[in-house]
């Protein structure tokens, strides 16, 4: 455990992955606690796809990073010290802590840390996965904007990420017909055979069009868009008729200056609907979500997975291993 | 009138506008009325942007044009003889007439052709227009997919075409701001002076970004997009949170390669809805539509404007005038 608090702070915004003059790493002492504030130490670090894009100067959900502040990010953490009514010496707790060792929570805190409940059979982690923005994502995702019936064909991009994995096995649970798209064939072996995915194609193989129309012989009916680009392009093709389209990320642009194209073409003539989407539109009904996913997690109808990085002072090139698809299922950083 | 049937058949499919090696006019008889059949004379061809695509061999919502076949199109005839139980001489109808002076019309037509109703106030040619294709997907592409409020701000791009005109009049009636784009000082005059529309843009100034900023100043809640391209990306970056995109046309890419790009990134942080959207998914709720919309011609809040071209002769290249940007309002050819 450090003695001084690390922090990586923004010191100039990323043009494609993160390279070493983007992230600055400082040090200083660990905050003092005054009255109506508590210290939580990190635990681990949640590494996401929006991460890049809060670090470009863009009109977004959020305001972006600053230059000179500190990395924003998901993680979870042990409350050391309180002097917040809220908060006691060994609660666990989620929220924005940040690129660092040690986050201070305020009274007049905005990004509320909320605590962990202890579940049997819930590891930490399972916070900042399945039943954290991932879990989440996928659920309201798929079921509110996606609307799965019975039979229907559904297929995910990122499939063997965090969210891309969860949204195929709530597919299943569905009912629906699931088909993945990943990078790699341990990832595509990972969903088909542990998660049950019907069919999972890398698209680094040559013929990976042939066999995505081969695994959707009655079309398209859902895709849960994580990719953007060629990928989306392949699946918008295979549509079926007033199919919808689940627009959560666009992964494979957001390293780059102009953030996934797609052919529009094919929107118009199978009538299809793309709707954009952040859960932050669906806080209220996060509880409800979470038992849900928790009950399928602890019957064994939803597993995770965590690629696990060691230590803070690899957090940024944590981030360029998600946009060069190094990791399987959740990608955390362990303090 | 020619003694002869004229045609238009396709020849070779265009990649680019229609080059004089795509549509060839040959001659043969006027057919001959069997039992059971109708012939009728051709008056008026709709030119619409959707003709591009039929011309293409890609998947499509009808089969595109076969070589050799009379290129399809919308138009007015009259039933100058009939041998079939639902027309008279005299009749006069709307339907898939094709670039040619006679169509016969068999007993087992599936392309139905349909009686014109005689309407006081109504000339024929409002049946291509505001009471036809143009009038029915303005309306229904801008009330059920659109879902204008009163208040809100609807940008509509190709607003001087035949459809684009008419979804502003109708956004006017529901009580938004209309804001709409051409690219002529002529058509924004006619939108702005003749139908009412709040602001008109012309995409082809130098500042247009800044006047569509200037025209928007509460953002856009509804983009009725017939263009796609630079224009459409212009407008996304406007859109506000939970927008809706009615995707009816990309008239800007129907003559690459590629039909139409627009970057995705602003559809998810805003979480906004681009549905594609075709009139055919309406057929059976026609005739209420055109009800309402034959009130509003009749009471001057709905007002039409046609650009006529004389001849059969001259049908090709009135589908490069549209692509060109030639035409205010409905683009007709009179034969």
């Amino acid at each position: 455990m450090s003695t001084n608090n690390r922090q990586w702070k923004l010191a100039n915004r990323p043009t494609g992955l993160i390279t070493p003059d983007v992230l600055q790493l400082s040090e200083s002492p660990i905050p003092v606690v005054s009255d109506g504030q508590a210290l939580a130490r990190v635990k681990y670090l949640s590494i996401d796809p929006t991460m890049r894009v809060w670090m470009a100067d863009v009109a977004q959900y959020m305001p972006p990073v600053q230059i000179g502040e500190v990395m924003r990010a998901f993680g979870l953490a042990e409350i050391i010290e309180s002097r917040h009514p809220d908060y006691k010496k060994g609660d666990k707790v989620s929220g924005l802590t940040g690129f660092q060792d040690y986050a201070l929570i305020s009274g007049d805190e905005k990004r509320a840390f909320q605590k962990l409940p202890s579940i049997p059979f819930l590891s930490d982690i399972n916070f900042l996965n399945l039943l954290g923005i991932n879990g989440l994502t996928a659920y309201f995702g798929l079921l509110e904007i996606g609307k799965p019936q019975s039979g229907e064909t559904l297929v995910v991009s990122a499939a063997a990420g965090a969210t891309g994995s969860i949204v195929g096995q709530l597919g299943k649970i569905h009912g629906c017909r699931v088909v993945g798209i990943a990078g790699t064939d341990e990832k595509c072996k990972w969903i088909k055979d542990d998660l049950g995915f019907d069919a999972a194609i890398n698209y680094k193989g040559p013929d990976w069009k042939q066999q995505l129309a081969a695994a959707t012989p009655k079309g398209v009916d859902i895709n849960f868009e994580n990719v953007g680009g060629p990928v989306m392009q392949a699946v918008l093709d295979r549509m079926n008729l007033h199919g919808r389209v689940v627009l959560c990320g666009l992964i494979s642009g957001y390293t780059k200056q102009d953030p996934g194209m797609a052919s529009f073409g094919q929107v118009i003539i199978k009538r299809l609907r793309i709707e954009g989407f952040l859960i932050i539109d669906y806080v209220s009904r996060f509880m409800d979500a979470a038992q849900k996913l928790g009950m399928w997690k602890m019957t064994g109808k939803l597993k995770g997975r965590e690629t696990i990085v060691k230590g803070l002072e690899n957090a940024p090139e944590a981030i360029n291993m998600l946009f060069r698809g190094d990791n399987i299922g959740k990608l955390v950083v362990e303090l």
